[in-house]
């Protein structure tokens, strides 16, 4: 249940007020060069402390490899590491104990376990994905060792104000050469929106958060250099996989591919790609598709785009139930919370792209299941 | 990778113009009541034939039971069912054979497979979908049969046009005592829309059919009476599992839950769905998060809304290349294709929604495993 | 539950005296030549019917294929495939509906679903395995087909009769260029025995017949040509694997690997097997592993026994209980047995090798899991 | 693939040398009791320096909980608990890195993975089976809780020595009331051997150690309290699963349920259980079918016999090879081992005993998937 993949397999653990966090990644293949800093660099990305806009909870997410590396390789055997929790201030939650937040997991681990951890959410915090990013930023390294594979996200919509940088709207600049310069503006930019006019939405949140009050928004997400054929009919297809693993994030509740809900307004002959041959190679001359046919991968950039709804933690009273009473009380979310996740979500978004991009090709037989030696020669 | 489900699997087999399409069921509890009736009338529904927009293949699609069922009840053991294909007419796709159609799983099974069928899709087909109806309506009969629970899908969209009955436009007639009006509505409608505006969608597929081109659309399903506590964390939520099996079907390109996109517009203070207490019990005063907190049941109705994009096969010359040859040709797809597959894509959707539900609530311990008579007593 | 294998997947299904018996094999790659001719030679081994101790119940078990297969290769997609009933007698069974027979799974079943189908044992039955020497068959093609990998299994005891030929009797036999002989031999025997006192063990069989008595045996299985590797650590290995699938094989109650029982009085000087350089390349000196070291193989041949328990069915009187009434009573089981189940339970051990082997050989890379092109470049 | 169970799910992960060795525990049910006491006290009992015949390296192997317990109870989230690697003496290792040992999976790993860590047999070492001991504690500890199962292993036979005490010696001691003598006395013998001849065992095993040899034996395992009904036709046998996990376990060459390989020596009349009715309950007679019928618990006590290979580390001179230079060489393996792993072994077969049952009774309906409360009302 707290697994995602079928052979590339990243199992996570760990409660926001708990001694650690971490994952077991099981199934990466032997020779893969991996370092502590390979991860370290992918959590800091969605470290709390990151940009304007974070919690001030101060969490060093210090990564430790404790099995599956030897000499600075992966050995084929499970991969552990953790990070520990630093600065845990569990007395904010106590009183939080039997009235369920608003737009929180509380009330549903409430009645499924009896049992559960309140302290700031527990296994339903956020603060869970580090694991996710663990396991995402090998899959990542996989990705980028076998196939060049780069995946990117950032934000294309903040509150009601749509930026004017996305796939569609400059689909050339999305090559493996000029990538780099994309990830560059995004990693910039305090909401990692690439959009000319990021600034504006920075105000929007300030607006909300000075309010006590929090901000939504979408996050588009694209994968270049992914060969055709990754992906399985009829249960484990590539845009399947995919979906099922985004949903399956905090806060996600809409994900579409391609020109997705747009899709719904096209005719067939506006909706269908056209193939084209081209240096002795069949292409398609358009990528409405978003990069899958079928459920499997046709050659064109991966293109996703994930709803993100405001952060439930507000400090805007709000009306809840006392589970153990009865009675109807109003709260006020104090805490330490981040006014919109936009910034913070996209490395875990990417880390569930590169895992399902990772296992879909070692059970495609594109990346060897065991010895990455026998895959380059 | 035929599988949808964990402890309810529905394992699917077939291809369009194979001998047979059929399913396995493996994991469905004893003491269920089960007749080749209860089947059939689903796949009534989705049968070739259905309202004035459907191909004009002639299927009875008459299902027959094989083994699972023993004196009316299931037994425990796996089910196998299956309906014989009758009015395969091969010979209109074998000219197709190396020259992918656009919009179709052609060239990504060509590109992954070597040998593929390639007469009407074969695998890729949407008269796959049967398999899936057949596990689908095993699946409601136990979740009717256990629970009470009412699964209904409707087109909400069509092309451009948008419907004036949603969920959330009506969220009072939805309660288990209504539903059955709104079934009635839906049912009698020729692209299952219960609004009042349906008659002009039709004119809009109607429209587009005579030029040779396709329309695709929004339904919008929701389902009533899940218990609260339904859905693992982290990966196998509620919505995960719902997304990940929707993505799965033919034609699909984007599902929203709840208020999906549009949450992302919404401030925390807007979209958060307050606790209030009623009749001794604890109840979500709105329902933006559409029946899933932290990925598991909440109690409200579950609402969600998919994206179908419309079909591939228009009669309108593309362009395509010659997968032998190399050579850039216009292919004009004639077959006995429908304008749009919203109707019938809508049983399709609900069985996803009844199989992922019959699997997590199996796997939550709200269903016995074994034996149903456990559950009632 | 009813799957054997996790990439290269059987799922079983059918009872005793249902409708039909059948497979559904999923992931099978594409190209593998596949014919109606290739699995109804291994259904013919395991007929009812087969030698002289068979019951006399007549099935021709004429399988045919419904789907995964054009033009006389696999496609990559699920290959269905199922045999008709034709000679149920039901009536025998109904007075056994309460009081269940020893040693058979009546109570079990009874106790566990409350609903099950008491004619013949049901899905219990040993006609269930009718659905695994489906898959077996699929799977020895496939091995057969890209390592030349050979699967042989004989009776080496009967009762309390040792025979005189096995793999540590005859090691320099077993190798891929005599073993035709050695087949040859065991299928012209009844009880499928290639040692030199098999007449013996035919008589012995036959005096427990006249009494209305059953007998086991003991059959070993050696497998040619497996590669080095294939196996994982820790909870996938090819012992365990290969123990878990025997062991779900009907009567079957033990199993060993190598030396097995005997290398437990051996001493670790007696049992290490040593390295030797020949050729070029790494060899082990003598196989007392039997073919598996660490749970991986090694290149050795591989080497199993496996305990087969009399026949439950006897004529001769043995008390039970009603399970409705607690009365204590005596039954005698008239129907149509075989006295022993030795010579048909082995294509189906060799099915269950060969599920095994070809599941683990795609998963470690060894067999494309998609297009056996790609594997043969 | 380094997971065991379905369900309940022990995913361990370490290597001998590495920094930490450990196990995620996913789906144990929130509300049951638990301490790192609990494990820590199965832990002792596989320790290195248990007995007389245990390796010298010294390992506290002092257990961390890090996740998944809250106030003293599980919360149905991943129990994450390792205990970290202090003894390391990697030097020992390095002249091995390119001479297999005999008996080893030095081979099969370096073929398999290509990059493997060979200090100490890496994660083929026995050392890794302290993440099935945490992994098998918390599972004994539910079954104890919920349905006061007990499980108890010991030696049966060293070498070609026969213990006298066994379970079919003596059937009437192992019941829920006396099982605790029993155990007392398996505890106090350093090879953990209840029968009255283990002293002239002991010899057996120090002539042996001092010759620089090893010695094997077989273990009998005994659950008692299971219910009827435990373990899933086909291929999820309480049988298939058992002898699955046990064959994956390090050293171990058969396994055999009830009368085993002996009953193939058996007529159907001697080995099948007749049914009798006592205190208005169903019982089976006699347990020659040792607590399994057709794969499903019958109500008996589960018995098995397990064999057990010598150990392979031993310091008389082999013969291997030169992985680099093919060159033949004598190797002695000098480290620190153990001339039997007879005792410490049997608490990792327990613990797969455990884990296996208690994933099948979580899947059957028997223990709640999610809230040990719901199973106790």
């Amino acid at each position: 249940m707290n697994t995602l993949g079928k052979v590339f397999r990243v199992t996570t653990w760990g409660e926001s007020h708990g001694k650690a966090l971490g994952a077991v990644i099981d199934g990466c293949p032997a020779n893969l060069p991996l370092s502590e800093e390979d991860i370290q660099k992918e959590l800091n990305r969605r470290r709390p402390g990151y940009g304007i806009f974070s919690t001030l909870r101060r969490e060093p997410d210090k990564v430790e490899i404790l099995s599956g590396v030897f000499e600075g390789r992966t050995t084929g055997t499970p991969i552990s590491a953790l990070v520990y929790n630093r600065n845990q201030r569990s007395k904010d939650y106590t009183k939080l104990r039997y009235t369920p937040r608003p737009g929180h997991g509380d009330y549903t681990y409430y009645k499924k376990y009896g049992n559960y951890d309140y302290r700031g959410g527990g296994r339903a915090s956020g603060r869970t994905t580090v694991g996710l990013v663990i396991g995402g930023s090998i899959a990542k390294r996989l990705l980028e060792y076998t196939y060049n594979i780069k995946i990117v996200g950032y934000t294309v919509k903040v509150g009601k104000i749509e930026g004017d940088f996305t796939y569609y709207s400059n689909p050339e600049e999305f090559n493996i050469k000029e990538i780099e310069k994309i990830i560059e503006r995004i990693e910039n930019d305090p909401l990692r929106c690439p959009s000319s006019n990021s600034q504006e939405m920075v105000e929007y949140v300030k607006e909300a958060m000075k309010r006590g009050d929090s901000v939504g928004g979408v996050v588009e997400l694209v994968a270049l250099n992914i060969p055709v054929g990754v992906g399985n009919p009829l249960f484990s297809k590539l845009s399947g996989e995919l979906a099922g693993g985004i949903m399956s994030v905090n806060a996600i509740k809409g994900v579409e591919i391609g020109k997705g809900f747009q899709s719904s307004e096209l005719y067939g002959s506006e909706m269908n790609d056209e193939y084209i041959f081209y240096n002795n190679e069949v292409y398609l001359k358009t990528n409405n598709c978003g990069g899958v046919l079928a459920g499997i991968s046709c050659g064109t950039p991966l293109v996703l785009r994930v709803a993100v709804k405001p952060t439930p933690s507000i400090s805007i009273p709000q009306r809840t139930v006392n589970l153990k009473t009865g009675e109807e009380v109003d709260i006020k979310i104090e805490g330490r919370h981040d006014p919109t996740i936009l910034p913070r979500v996209i490395p875990v978004l990417e880390s569930v792209v590169a895992i399902v991009l990772a296992d879909l090709m070692i059970r495609g037989g594109f990346i060897h299941p065991c010895n990455l030696e026998f895959n380059l020669q």
